[in-house]
């Protein structure tokens, strides 16, 4: 079973909007064993779009198209789907009145124009849409099926799940899925990945792994071609136990699992109480232990001490410190820590220090020199690192490693 | 001249990564004032991309392709492109220098399978690469030309910037050229801006104006086409001035601006110093106020205080407060600010607490429930919001209407 996509939209073609759409609905279809060979993006211009429709309904068994399908007369979508088709388009009641209880809802004047939603064409079957006013189009064509769906994501997302994809399954047998796996490590850099699963890279056949790095995190990717879920497990497994053996230290979590995720179960599981002192990453730690819900539990406080005098006044810093080996230092990053332990009354500290640049480097302390240390009961480990890039890649990669550290204290502790 | 862009590689098409190539050349090429009519991708698969290139080439003056110009089995480009073309592939002893020089300045083993990348279609003109070792190709054909670009975006966009642009100024005449200004406005719904921009909305001709909404903030972005640097600006001021007379008090900034840099500049400029307290945002906007460089000029303290007992203890938030009203109400906003601003000896305390989700919720206090006091020399204004979304949209949110509040005080102030 062969599909494609096509996006709709000037925006698009004008770097104006990143396409995230089309990533999501091939994800969708290799897990239920489609195989999405090609995408493609059109303007607003009808006469590209019907071009592009009759070459992909010809290769193509499901033809997607994306966007389009809005009132203004910028939205051609229907229309040349209709025209393409030879399929009138006609008047559905139950559309318009979606239409008209939408704009109730919100209490806005309903537009008479938005009425335009409610003409589709002929045999097409018309998936809801919660989120906005423009329906999803299923329409069927003898062994095939053109499917439109509407470009804003919250839009999207909801009708291929609740939709598309049991139309799918119900209308096209598959016989192989794709489906993917991921291993996320934090605390080695992407180079030394490499080095350890470079035979597990090479690789080929259904089952292949790729290597993807982002700042301070290297993702570990299994994809592979199964019958069944029985035979997916068993190819992911063999490739998953051999990365076990040889990086398990350093991964922290699977699929979406992110760090700071990983972080809070390991606190809650050893129910211990956190509080962050942070000086160059500015509250970025505190924000990330916080996205995770149910943080409140484990996460006590935080305090950003970007001057001198409120790792002073607020952390006790002894002024002497500062004075002798200065703010960001060692000595500094452990004084923060034992700080801010003690104010929070935690059963860990963490602090950083650092500088984040551009400015404020010196010969001696330069831009992107970063202390860390975690104060855990009675023990506290320091690190330093230089680390290289932008203010932000700084702030992130301290964030980065920041985390891991309690990460692995955690583990061994 | 119409061009259009191509991507290889079925880890595209698999969704597994976001192509952000496509964009960064379609804009690169509206503002010399070429039209990017298509973008397509397909995967590793000789057949399907030769088909598509020759398709392209009859349809389009400029065709780009990006990705597959690597060592492995997997990078079908130079190959695929050699064949399509019928032109012999020669050793290009310039780019077998380069390659191995990359391997030596990183001290790896010289990778003999790596030559490969030496071998280039006769007659291609070959940009360096700086970051990778897979050279960009530029192809003459008669009056168009096929352009090969590596995949990885740090890559790609300095050969485009350093040697495709002038190749195709240089070989191309474009008449008109495209270039887009954005106004960004914060605290009012896009809803609102719509209704008083509607009549600019449906402007159309050389000069269009788009509304795109994110949490918290909404971009105006003027396209326009236009004949020389003079026309365009003539055209764009046209209508920024009808914006700014309509909406003059939300507009935070232009272009590339966040509304962090825009609080920035307005501290710095009234000379004054500010320290956030925050409960639900868990530091987000201590986070985002120190992503601006030089912001430890203005930038005092953040104190995260995720609990009564910190809030009491730190801030010195009376517990009668707590008790009376609870953590989430104005009472104890306000007292957060005061705190807050008088711990750090600062001229602006600002404040928030609320219950960002998913649990914490009740009947009278929901999720959702915000409250932000700003207190600035003796004044102080409390603002309550009543958020939806997941936990991270109402941080999110909740972190943009905190740094307008204080946009607005400075503004007015």
């Amino acid at each position: 079973v062969r599909a494609e996509v096509i996006s709709i939209g000037t925006e698009l073609l004008l770097g104006h909007i990143v396409d995230t759409n089309k990533g999501h609905i091939s994800r969708k279809m290799a897990e239920i064993g489609i195989d999405v060979l090609r995408h493609s993006t059109v303007g607003d211009n009808p006469k590209r779009l019907s071009a592009l429709l009759r070459r992909s309904l010809l290769r193509s068994d499901i033809v997607f198209t994306i966007g389009g399908l809005g009132p203004t007369v910028d939205d051609i979508t229907v229309e040349t789907v209709s025209k393409t088709l030879s399929r009138k388009l006609v008047f559905n009641k139950q559309i318009a009145k979606q239409v008209r209880s939408y704009f109730k809802r919100r209490r806005y004047k309903f537009p008479e124009h938005s009425l335009r939603q409610a003409y589709v064409p002929e045999g097409a079957i018309c998936p809801k849409n919660d989120v906005g006013t423009a329906p999803g189009l299923i329409i069927p064509l003898k062994d095939k099926v053109l499917i439109c769906l509407p470009g804003p994501p919250v839009e999207l997302v909801p009708i291929v799940q609740r939709d598309i994809i049991p139309y799918i399954k119900k209308h096209f047998k598959a016989t192989e899925f794709i489906k993917s796996h991921s291993i996320r490590l934090a605390g080695i850099p992407e180079a030394t990945v490499n080095t350890r699963v470079k035979d597990l890279l090479k690789l080929s056949g259904s089952t292949t792994l790729g290597i993807y790095a982002r700042l301070g995190e290297v993702e570990l990717k299994i994809t592979s071609k199964a019958k069944s879920e029985k035979e997916y497990k068993k190819n992911v497994k063999k490739i998953v136990t051999k990365i076990r053996k040889r990086l398990s230290s350093f991964i922290y979590g699977t699929d979406d699992e992110s760090l700071e995720e990983a972080v809070g179960i390991l606190l809650k599981r050893n129910k211990k109480t956190l509080a962050i002192a942070e000086s160059c990453t500015g509250g970025l730690i505190s924000d990330r232990i916080t996205n995770v819900s149910g943080s409140s539990k484990y996460f006590k406080m935080g305090v950003i001490a970007y001057s001198n005098k409120v790792k002073t006044s607020i952390l006790g810093v002894p002024t002497e410190i500062l004075k002798k080996h200065g703010a960001v230092s060692k000595e500094c990053a452990l004084s923060m820590a034992k700080g801010i332990k003690k104010i929070a009354n935690a059963d860990i500290g963490i602090s950083v220090t650092g500088i984040a640049g551009p400015g404020g480097g010196t010969k001696k302390k330069p831009v992107g020199l970063v202390y860390i240390t975690l104060v855990i009961d009675k023990k506290n480990i320091s690190k330093k690192y230089l680390f290289s890039g932008k203010r932000n890649d700084i702030k992130i990669l301290t964030s980065q490693l920041a985390l891991n550290l309690i990460r692995t204290n955690l583990i061994n502790g």
